[in-house]
């Protein structure tokens, strides 16, 4: 049986948490900074222990994921750098790779076998009451191996969102940046911006929102802080997709009245969206 | 019991008939251009009467909705101008009302009482299949007299909504054209353009998309002629609306490297957000 060390009591380690127990049959230790939220992760359930005592929670751990905001990443991995068990496996959530990977690939050298992940799961719910044990089933996760992984460390981390029903693709770090950030980074600089816009141009319009609107901005009801650190990290990549972005928008806009090259646009598009293979479940 | 003729038997024409004999007990006539969408209509059973005949379907009608493509709704006009019973009022679908509510107000003007709407439902799905007899409820309904609209008829209109189960407006034309712009003809013209700016930048992207991508680009897979010819009837507002997103992205772009800012884009788009009221019932 393995055990499992969760770090960060939120939407995606909570969500972990339940799938690896009804799938994998995991041990799972969690671990919150706050009193509030061990009670909360406590009265739920969701872990077989759960602690402020982060050497305790890690002393025995086989897999470490950590599930906090990059920003206090390294921060957190410096403090159980010396308590995981040798050779233990330490893993992340975190939406941005390149430099996750970087910084703590270095602090577990020699201590601990780190490989970066992603899994393309979650919502605009945040917090552990909105966990729910099938929050990856066939849904992407993406593992990040560099030329420093440990290549059984990396099947093992393959295997772990496999076993939780994911999709699991291996990209190297700074390729997974590009990725997301035109697939999951611009599509929510994106919602953020159509909703300031028509703010600024014509508040009055909310009242007339249907239900296109409604999807095409969903994620701006994201937690604001986590995705400006998100957006901010990844800021390269970002601006480049954001500037391919206006691009397309400049060239859509010359063919308003050109009615065959627009149909053709949006064929193209339409074509490239009906292809889509798209989780079964709608995460929101 | 109203008299109702709808013509075109599409999602929109197929769920009006639904609802209204649903709702309000309506005998409803419906007219098809093609026999096998007439043969269609009369294997769902969602209309009294169905037949290819134009002016056998309006000869009684108390109110005609024309739910075709903006573009052919002048020539449709045109030949019922002559069949509809005096005074009868017509009103249509359309997602454009400037140029509709101008050219059909002229042609029914000493014949009939035009009135135009907008219901602000509907889905990237189409044809009667996918019709429900509940797609107006809590949908917004967008009624748009101008300074030649009977008074009366405009009543009439809003009632028929509003018995839907629509919450009504009432709009110019011209204002209506410019805040569907933003809030409608936008978000597809986005949403295309984001589906191409990721075909363009990194094709193999579209492995890794997740719900946010799938939500944020849902609209662009509507069908490509209709959204071409609505947005091209729309081509100087959508223009303007394209034109002020481009500006809020270029602003977010240059938060890229300012957290607080950022934090701050971010929470005013969320705020907004979260204070949209929006249809109770997914219509997607």
């Amino acid at each position: 049986m393995m055990n499992l060390a969760i770090l960060g009591p939120g939407l995606l380690g909570g969500s972990i948490a339940l799938a690896a127990r009804a799938r994998g049959g995991a041990r799972v230790a969690m671990w919150a900074r706050r009193e509030e939220a061990v009670a909360e992760v406590a009265a739920l359930g969701v872990a077989d222990r759960v602690s402020t005592d982060l050497a305790s929670i890690v002393a025995d751990a086989s897999l470490v994921v950590l599930c906090v905001p990059v920003g206090v990443m390294p921060e957190l991995a410096r403090q159980i750098a010396g308590a995981i068990p040798a050779g233990a496996i330490i893993t992340d959530v975190g939406s941005v790779k390149a430099s996750v990977c970087a910084e703590l690939g270095a602090i577990f050298r020699g201590r601990g076998r780190f490989v970066g992940s992603h899994p393309m799961a979650g919502s605009e719910q945040t917090g552990i009451g909105a966990a729910r044990a099938d929050l990856f089933a066939d849904a992407v996760a993406i593992v990040t191996p560099d030329g420093a992984s440990d290549p059984e460390a990396v099947a093992s981390v393959v295997d772990f969102w496999a076993g939780l029903g994911s999709r699991v693709r291996q990209v190297a770090p700074d390729e997974h940046d590009r990725i997301v950030a035109l697939v999951s980074h611009l599509p929510h600089l994106l919602a953020a911006a159509l909703v300031n816009a028509v703010a600024a141009e014509n508040p009055g319009a909310f009242e007339y929102c249907g239900p296109g609107f409604r999807d095409t901005t969903r994620v701006a009801g994201g937690p604001p802080e986590m995705w400006a650190e998100i957006l901010g990290t990844n800021r390269v990549a970002v601006r480049d997709a954001a500037e391919a972005l206006i691009e397309k928008l400049r060239e859509i806009a010359t063919l308003l009245d050109r009615d065959r090259p627009m149909t053709e646009f949006l064929t193209q598009a339409k074509a490239q969206r009906d292809r889509l293979r798209l989780p079964k479940h709608p995460h929101a």
